[in-house]
């Protein structure tokens, strides 16, 4: 059995494994500044799939993208004393505007900045500026906004995708008339989340309320979904807020009712980022590299022919074959590189190609393909006749989507106990801790915590508020 | 006659009509940090159809989309002098990395970096950076990479659009391993963002190459594409640099050619930005506000149901129009806010909808509609049964984008004048001076450009490099 493609396996060194599935992927890379990443062409085009499935249905309920300003005065962080604790210690900050020759010769910094500028960690207070000024009369209301954007928050131990100075969100951020509306509309925010996840990316999740400690500072309630990583540990996938009126009251959020009195909106927020791609890698990925849900994947089949020396005819061939898999919707790509078959097949492996078809030039002759699905390790080769092939590309593509989410909703399943005995669970095992609520009340809970590196993740909905998710987790 | 939507009129104050247009539209707004915009969502939406028009386009060329880091070394802005002349006077700079308390009790910046960090202005530097990691051999040639981003050049004259601190753009970088190569591929860029304009946003343009003077630094060559703004202004709308061995030789771009010996690569830089906008603006609107080319138009028809208080199936009739509009891929909204009719009418006419649907009860009892087409002004309503409109919106549309770029089109050949004498050309007149070559030579043309505030725009590829459009420009 040949090794596997990457070093070291996941039972091996789960963290390194991570790191080395994104090389071998080329998806990302360390940038010279530090913390931040460059994400390179094939792990942006996941990013712009991402996107796309989310803004659609962000657009489908009603919310209207927009885009405002990057610098942040810095008296608008001061407005509210819980937002800053959160992100102060993390704030890149632009003092000047303009650059000039030093005594050295070599460049600095010259004409400082009156009040300096915050590089967004978030967009909060911005565009809570904005829809003060924006919302007037009960008739402006709903008013529901979103924004795709890089933010920054300082990071002093980054990880590609999971942790990083700069990271792509999206953040939305809604206003309503009444507390019911606000609420309603952050939990059908996080129910279209979970569905895109489970639906296009594959990644099943325990969605649920954060309990008191960690609902996010000045909310009222934070709805998140958790995932469950191959290693056993949570991934807070994306969180949606009801702020009741407490941003509406710091920001100045106010308008006029039927009645003609003012009254603070209620609002909301919520987002995902490119966090989403690092729970892809560690849900599907294996130890031969990247394994991607087909919906997902910017290339749904990687079509290689199979020579020793370049053959314009046998390349023309395939091309043919891709040609005619885009005309019926699929993603398909001839890889007709100046390179060594048994790379280029490690290739579609690392890169995680659902589905990999193989064509020499005896298979051409007799009309044949050779198809392997990346899902299913290197066990799964099969022969047809290209026309079969053809009827049968979109429903193996069902399959491996389903047979992803499958292999990943029973991991969770299987991995998921029901206990009280907290500190027995940790000392042994990995995986989500299900507990009763209760144990959030017990005081022997903070040394649980701390002696185990473990964190309520969320109150499922589907146990009432009755129980509570605890594990370990990026 | 009713006075008209936008006041001062285009003849009155050109500038300020521009930005009350913006207003009445309600497309961007100044930011609270100077020269920054928010672009709000009718703006944005604009923005949206623009990307993706382009964005297509730059895909099918190869392109592959990235993401870069927003802050950039210092020490990458001194490897090219020419480079930082351009850029130095207008960089935000982050100096900081963390909030605190000061002892006034306000935040202030604490934990000073290492090394000062740039704002992008352009990543130019750090895209050179990554090409010299991945580029090694010839086999890695062309690359072209793209990102959509965020930039930022500090300005102190900002105007919505068309010069702001903060903008979006696209900027391409590609790499080639011959000149030919890189020029060839610098011009079918050009030659792409010419079509889109043309095709989608129904902006004519005189293409060409910048003369010698106006040669973005560090580049060979600069091709440009230069549109005639109503007050007879050009807008250089975006550019292609051909930037020879310049770019590789600073960031150190080389590959092993076929015989194993060590070459630079040859490479290119091009974007267009959302200036774009701004063209739009200023090539069609009127003085009743902004006119929207429908393949660009976020709402191509805007139905009102006409009506002195609310009438839940007046709305349902409108809303089953607008399904079906819908459903033959026509980008339909019923403005059924609780608002006076008039104040809906004006608000389609400044929003720019191409097409406006009016149904009142007797209309919608005989099945009839009346629609009225944004291009033609106030004179062109017509009434027809709904079957017929249905079967004829398309058509309508087309009509309206047709007859935009024909205004356009016409605007540009009757303003732009083959002349010798510019001294007395742009002494009385405006719009676009065509003249020889060989005045970029005369003595007296510094003169000529300083006394009348104009320069040389392009060398139109239509004349062979024999001719210069000459003009003033924003």
């Amino acid at each position: 059995m040949t090794p596997n493609a990457i070093t070291p396996t996941r039972a091996q060194d789960f963290p390194e494994w991570y790191q080395q599935v994104i090389r071998a992927a080329d998806l990302a890379e360390s940038s010279p500044v530090r913390g931040c990443m460059t994400i390179k062409p094939n792990g942006y085009a996941i990013w712009e799939g991402l996107q796309a499935a989310f803004d659609r249905e962000i657009k489908a309920m009603g919310v209207r993208n927009a885009y405002f300003p990057l610098l942040i005065p810095l008296s608008y962080f001061s407005r509210e004393a819980q937002h800053v604790d959160g992100f102060a210690k993390e704030c890149a900050v632009v003092t000047h505007h303009r650059l000039e020759a030093g005594p050295d010769g070599g460049l600095q910094p010259a004409a400082p900045l009156e009040e300096p500028l915050v590089v967004r960690p978030t967009s909060e207070m911005i565009i809570g500026d904005a829809m003060a000024r924006w919302v007037q009369s009960y008739r402006d209301l709903p008013l529901k906004l979103n924004q795709w954007a890089n933010v920054m928050r300082w990071e002093m131990r980054p990880r590609l995708f999971l942790r990083t100075s700069e990271f792509l969100w999206q953040e939305g951020h809604n206003a309503f008339a009444t507390a019911d509306e606000a609420d309603a509309d952050a939990r059908a925010v996080l129910d279209m989340y979970v569905r895109v996840a489970r639906e296009v990316l594959a990644l099943p999740s325990i969605p649920g309320r954060k309990t008191e400690d960690e609902t996010f500072p000045g909310a009222e309630v934070t709805y998140t979904f958790e995932m469950m990583m191959q290693d056993g540990k949570a991934l807070q996938s994306g969180t949606s807020h009801h702020m009741g009126q407490n941003f509406a009251r710091s920001c100045g959020i106010k308008y006029q009712d039927k009645d003609g009195r003012e009254q603070y909106a209620h609002t909301t927020s919520w987002g995902v980022s490119s966090r989403l791609i690092g729970a892809l890698i560690m849900t599907h990925a294996d130890d031969d590299g990247l394994v991607l849900p087909p919906r997902i994947a910017p290339e749904q089949v990687a079509i290689l022919p199979i020579t020793k020396s370049p053959d314009a005819a046998l390349t023309e061939h395939c091309q043919a074959l891709a040609e005619q898999l885009r005309a019926a919707g699929i993603r398909a790509e001839v890889d007709a590189r100046d390179m060594r078959t048994p790379d280029k097949i490690w290739g579609a492996l690392k890169r995680g190609v659902p589905l990999r078809v193989e064509i020499g030039g005896r298979e051409a002759a007799a009309g044949t393909v050779t198809h392997v699905r990346r899902d299913l390790g290197r066990g799964s080769k099969a022969t047809a006749p290209v026309q079969h092939f053809l009827g049968a590309a979109r429903g193996l593509l069902d399959e491996v989507q389903q047979n992803l989410l499958a292999r990943a909703e029973q991991r969770l399943r299987e991995n998921t106990h029901d206990t009280e005995d907290l500190d027995g669970f940790f000392a042994h095992g990995t995986g989500f801790a299900r507990a009763p609520a209760s144990v959030l009340q017990d005081p022997s809970f903070t040394e649980v915590k701390k002696r185990h590196g473990v964190t309520p993740r969320c109150m499922p909905f589907a146990d009432g508020g009755e129980s509570v998710i605890i594990a370990r987790a990026y």
